[in-house]
């Protein structure tokens, strides 16, 4: 989270007690069939992460609709084909679980990742709109 | 659902068999608390619908956020407010449960829907992908 351009000021670890938010929120995630974090490991580094939620809906005739949160690769992994793998992964599985759709959000400054996007099969067809509380 | 210009296509209730997987959806969205349904009724007909979820994560030290979808108001209730009440309900449902941000996506082609979330403080700062399975 702290390797990458846009999340370094918004993330990261200055002491023992900035960690524990971040516990707190793996736990909650772990607790829940309904999103699964994907973590890809080089020997006993954590390279790679993605984050995968199925959430249910009422529209598409209440279908279930998979969304992916979370995609990291660790600098010096990059271009190497591990984000496309763990993307790929996540589309098997959303289609394991039976859902309609797969969304993501990528922030507009990112155009690699856009066309990263593209090239495993999205359409950017939707505004991405945040509101910060 | 029906009564959208985009959404005409994809749902729809033509016969009793078509009804279940509604229900069955409703059902899901209904026993998890992560999901809440708001309903805005006048009278004895619904009116105007969205779904709020809270989606666990690791990003931005472990904060919550909030995710609207489903937001439909029937045609003859539009331009009356209702969709900015029900938004507004969320963003305040959302900071009560300690949301860092609300996200949503719209589809481009809705330019009235855009301005409407930008009225109420949402940033289009991303590309909405989506993915059909």
């Amino acid at each position: 989270m702290a390797d990458d351009q846009l999340g370094a000021a918004r993330d990261g670890v200055a002491g023992p007690d900035d960690v524990q938010p971040y516990l707190d929120a793996f736990a909650a995630i772990d607790a829940d069939p309904a999103h699964v974090l994907l973590v890809a490991a080089h020997s006993d580094d954590v390279v790679g992460t993605l984050q995968l939620s199925f959430l249910p809906g009422l529209a598409r005739r209440g279908a279930l609709r998979a969304q992916i949160e979370a995609v990291r690769v660790r600098a010096d992994h990059r271009s190497g084909g591990l984000g496309s793998a763990m993307v790929t992964w996540a589309l098997a599985e959303s289609r394991r679980r039976g859902c309609a759709l797969v969304q993501l959000t990528s922030d507009k400054r990112r155009g690699a990742a856009h066309r990263f996007y593209a090239r495993l099969g999205f359409t950017a067809s939707h505004e991405g709109f945040k509101l910060y509380l």
